[in-house]
């Protein structure tokens, strides 16, 4: 149900002519109320498009009516006319919705340099196109719309005492954030306040998201938007609502890694007694973006020195001497040196968990990433064609 | 003549069963004076190799007798046996060379790892036969066995007045230095200070090895060592040297460069107008870590949204808004929006030009890496095996 599972929430996909294959490109989902709140993170790529700078203004006030979403082009380096194209873009869904135009976010993906007149017309006409088409069944259309290079739609919903959350995510590459990641929306029928879902949506993403690290590239287009209507009238325990809202997350953030551009190995880097979270995290991530490490991996080759000359261009504190590594359940390095032999790790299932003890601390952190492979450089090196 | 051009040195490269192949794998190189100063950078991989941590030590005085290379095995992460084994090739060297053992320098490369008794018993076996077949005309041989996934190997002369500079380097992948790359021996017949052996190498180091970035990651083993002897009896002007010392590394940089596992295309990103010549490095650095731009360029793709990209995740000074980006001579983007087509583009020559003007400063850097390729993540995931 995506995105429409909530009570008061409508939704639509339709097809115009943004993508050369004909497919679903344009998308928008809208709160009916009582309530309007809106939260939202962004990428902290400093080279933003046009979209994320109007949604970041846009979402300042915390009212969010609808958001608006195309795929197709990234609508981003397009000049002045690109970020024009982006008002107006607002302006006409405000107009046939009857509310604010700062009130309705916009989000693109796709090539970045896209946004002619052409790409404006398409939008236009898509956007009123899918406001005709609104509908409470409308998410899986909706998710459709939103997809670029991704095999399969991804959406989840969580329902609790009461009020529900669901959620809609595209991406499948350029999995890297600094804060948020790839375009997603979540919307719920609890009744929260503003700095409620603004926290709640923070915890979820730099958890979940924010440790989802597919080719360490980061996006110039990501956005996280949650959509908060109280349609339910159940005020929900605050905690039980970060912690359903982060289950969510992971729950899409799973789909988006499963399905991550040319992957054949979903690897998950677990890094256990790290001084920090922060450290924990930093460790995961370099790891996360060793290519070498990536290339082994999809060789099914156990090659834990990249693991360990990865984690030795980090800041961490540690003793590179004294750090355990292991493979899918199999330990192959302790203490500076060999431990079981190589020849004992099997690397052929495609979900890959690696275990980094650091030996330091009390805390810990997971990092989901996947491997490097033909497919990958296949499939990107062909994106624009 | 790789390091045996100057006069006073000695080299040579044996084959001691450390590679599978039966090709050469232990190299010697012999400062025979009367000068002893040596130099030497180091990776700054906190993962450092037994070699790392044994040279760092030796080469603390700047004298320098000789050093010993093995390729067939980094001899890292093998516990204390195996800084015992690179004491102990130290040892045996200095021993048959007269000399002391805290003047030998030691060089792994290989996989991580290994370095178990068969390893130890062929490197004192092939030092002592190195060491038996030392000669003046020794460095083409010495040369070959440090080769590793090297397709050809690569060395370097330059003669200025009465003066000569040699040098041999290794390195196709994992070219990314914090500090030095890659193993490399140079040496000199100029008279120098050790001091000033020492600034030069630093200098002509930061500026070339330092920047060639192949694929991001950074080795736990590489060393670039310089010997100076004086045998020519000439004091250089040591701008002259260190300009000279410079160029020589830049020939084997570009050497190195176009050797890189599986590249298809060499890319030079020159960062022009930026705010200071570290920032120009860094957003040299991360254009040339960026898989998605380097898939596109293996697809002669002018993808010029990712370069893009990349430069808004440093923190260098910089409008997104306000950067030139030209490819192969075509300024593709400009003032935030697309420039000339990128049909205009020609990107099948081996050699790629990526200019960057940032419009900040007066500051500018050249990166030296490769494209993300098929060969790339084939090479890197068979490498084990």
């Amino acid at each position: 149900m995506s995105v429409t599972a909530p009570q008061g929430f409508e939704a639509a996909g339709v097809a115009a002519g943004l993508k050369s294959t004909g497919k679903p490109d344009v998308a928008v989902v809208v709160n009916q109320g009582p309530r309007k709140v809106g939260a939202a993170v962004f990428t902290s790529n400093r080279a933003k498009a046009n979209p994320i700078i109007w949604s970041q203004q846009a979402v300042a006030d915390r009212v969010v009516e609808a958001v608006v979403l195309n795929s197709g082009g990234a609508n981003c380096f397009t000049g002045a006319f690109g970020f024009q194209t982006t008002h107006q873009t607002a302006e006409k869904a405000a107009e046939l919705l009857g509310v604010s135009a700062g009130d309705v976010l916009i989000c693109s993906t796709g090539l970045i340099g896209v946004g002619d007149e052409a790409f404006r017309e398409k939008v236009l006409t898509g956007t009123a196109q899918a406001i005709a088409e609104l509908s409470t069944d409308g998410g899986q259309s909706a998710a459709e719309a939103i997809m670029t290079t991704d095999s399969v739609s991804k959406t989840a919903t969580i329902t609790r005492d009461g009020w529900t959350i669901g959620g809609m995510a595209k991406g499948a590459g350029m999995l890297a954030p600094g804060l948020a990641t790839m375009l997603v929306v979540l919307t719920t029928d609890a009744v929260l306040e503003p700095l409620e879902a603004d926290a709640a949506l923070r915890r979820a993403t730099g958890q979940t998201f924010d440790r989802l690290d597919s080719d360490g590239c980061m996006s110039t287009n990501d956005q996280v938007t949650l959509l908060a209507n109280g349609a339910s009238g159940i005020v929900p325990d605050l905690e039980d609502f970060a912690q359903a809202l982060t289950e969510l997350c992971l729950e899409l953030s799973v789909k988006l890694q499963g399905d991550a551009e040319g992957a054949s190995h979903d690897i998950t880097i677990e890094v256990q007694h790290a001084a920090s979270e922060q450290e924990a995290v930093e460790v995961g991530r370099s790891v996360a973006r060793n290519n070498l490490f990536k290339a082994a991996i999809f060789g099914n080759d156990p090659n834990w020195g990249r693991v360990l000359a990865a984690i030795g261009t980090t800041a961490a504190q540690f003793d590179p001497y004294d750090v355990d590594v292991w493979m899918n359940g199999v330990r192959v390095c302790t203490a500076g040196g060999p431990d079981r032999p190589r020849e004992e790790v099997d690397l052929t299932p495609r979900a890959t968990h690696i275990m980094i003890d650091l030996k330091t601390g009390d805390a810990s952190a997971t990092i989901l990433t996947n491997d490097l492979t033909h497919d990958y450089v296949h499939e990107n090196s062909a994106y624009a064609s």
